[in-house]
């Protein structure tokens, strides 16, 4: 089979590997129809995250499961699934709390080869999430937005769970790429009546407005915040969704809430360090981390998107087939691309 | 009047002022009935902090009002009430909130005074918080649990609140200070299953005992959070109370939750800056600050003292005349008195 590989900073290929097969049984071996480049996939493109030379890449797809283990009884061959990145058990403390993306029973070494035509994903049997149907059911656009649900419709959502976006919420969404444009997506689903985006570019604000964000705020740094204080009267808004994870970003994110505003962010933290005297005479809230894609998926986001509520799928500015993966990268790399679709099979 | 004044670290004293009188509209004045020693007063009173030489000190007290100013209509006087250390307005997006603590409504310069036979009160409208009758109507152990709705069974409850604890949860409590032992009726009021106190000194894990606490952890750090797994079956517990706010409690405080639990901090930081990693890669999150005390004792705490279903005035291990006010500070910061209670007046 094919599959994209990582060679070295600013370099991926496609290279011939054997077919992956079940190893436990727990598995699934997934053929896999679409699959996506993530923001966190440019960590080690760029070369500011290690990664091996030749290992396998992607971690956001859907596709049909062609075989699964012997322990796998929610999910037979023929299914048509969404892939997330995560591999909840369903039954460790942290799934039976709704924290699946933080599962006791993952592999260690981490996960890869999402961008490939096939795909071994264990514990298949609950954090597998089954799409009504086969792909040719759907329109190209309802395909794009199942494989969001793999890792940034969800990561978005987490955002804004994080934080209980509530009916009637004034929100602040930090971050204008694919996850950032979830949040906006995921604030609104949950009642937010006002979502102030902080967007520094029209296409994206564009998108961000589509998705349901009320507010643009172009402004940087200190400016951005006193436009923030000002659109909220002064006050400050009821939730913050930081989707960026920068030191700076984070910082601004604990200035634009109420007293007693939580922030909930999904950007890997750059810096871990943070000076949190402005959440405690503010008393406001810091959670959020590895969002809860399976919990999310079947409680709420597929339902979503199979309703057409929501449209995710917009954020794949750029679609590619696998041989041009590099293309791909490269596209989200040079922002031509807010995120980079992969057709890989039917 | 007779008031405590700060004379240098480690000494204080009762001297002479002129009686406060209204300055402001919304101000009430207050004759003492009974007042206490914070933890918090503590550390200007070991030189930690800076405190002006002859300032007037204390911030937890009930009385009864002796005047009020044109603006205050829902207080009159001869109302016995509790008076908080914060002076919610009721009206801002703080308070509107249930954050009275952080009311942008507050008098610069802080607060103080109430360890004296009268107080001005500032915001007294909606701040006070009114006892039905007079104080002859009540036990001395009543009077004892009013004078802990000024500041630390509302601090306590602060913690417990801002980590959602609800019926069922396993809650774990840092600290066995009045503030911890506080954190621990708390939890219990708002329906935890189990409760685990650390304490390392026998008469507080007795006291942490007869309050709700189920088990007792006196282990020191890594010791300490190994017996907390063991006891949740390598779980961790649903929500943690961060009742001491040293960088190595919050630390701990950070390790003993399970995936997706919420550390409520309302200890003043000692130091600030701390690593977040282990918060966003457990999707730990991160609350507290000040006390919301009007809202709570409104809401919660002042029925449950009058139902007697709470009795958070056991915490006063001495009590003193003010005349006494040296020996009130001596005990707690010799660890001699877990808190300190000073009776003024009738």
């Amino acid at each position: 089979m094919k599959a994209g590989v990582f060679i070295k900073p600013g370099q991926v290929e496609v290279k011939e590997f054997p077919k992956p097969t079940i190893e436990k049984p727990g598995d699934a071996i997934i053929r896999v129809v679409r699959a996506s480049v993530c923001g966190s996939d440019l960590w080690w493109f760029r070369g500011i995250s290690h990664r091996d030379a030749n290992s396998l890449i992607g971690h956001e797809a859907i596709g049909i499961v062609e075989s699964v283990g012997s322990e796998v009884t929610h999910i037979k061959p023929g299914d048509f699934v969404i892939a997330p990145f995560t591999h909840g058990c369903g039954h460790c403390v942290a799934c039976r709390n709704g924290f699946d993306g933080d599962c006791l029973n993952q592999e260690s070494g981490g996960n890869g080869g999402y961008q490939g035509e096939y795909l071994r994903f264990y514990n298949a049997d609950w954090a597998l999430v089954k799409i009504p149907g086969q792909p040719s059911d759907y329109s190209d656009d309802m395909l794009s937005s199942f494989v969001t649900l793999a890792d940034v419709m969800a990561t978005g959502y987490h955002a804004a769970a994080s934080v209980e976006v509530k009916d009637g919420d004034t929100v602040v969404v930090l971050g204008d790429g694919a996850v950032g444009l979830c949040g906006v997506i995921a604030a609104k689903l949950r009642g937010a009546k006002r979502i102030i985006a902080m967007s520094h570019h029209e296409d994206r604000a564009k998108l961000a407005r589509a998705f349901g964000a009320t507010d643009i705020v172009s402004e940087r740094g200190d400016d951005a915040i006193a436009k923030v204080m000002d659109l909220t009267n002064g006050d400050g808004a009821d939730a913050v969704l930081e989707c960026v994870g920068t030191e700076q970003s984070v910082a601004e994110a604990t200035k634009v809430g109420r007293p007693g505003a939580i922030v909930g962010r999904v950007g890997v933290p750059q810096n871990p360090e943070m000076n949190t005297n402005n959440l405690f005479w503010k008393n406001t809230g810091l959670r959020g981390g590895i969002a809860s894609v399976t919990t999310y998926d079947k409680a709420v986001l597929l339902q979503a998107v199979l309703d057409g509520k929501i449209n995710p799928g917009k954020v794949f500015t750029q679609k590619f087939d696998l041989d041009h993966i590099q293309d791909a990268y490269d596209a989200m790399d040079q922002r031509k691309a807010i995120k980079s679709e992969l057709i890989i099979s039917d």
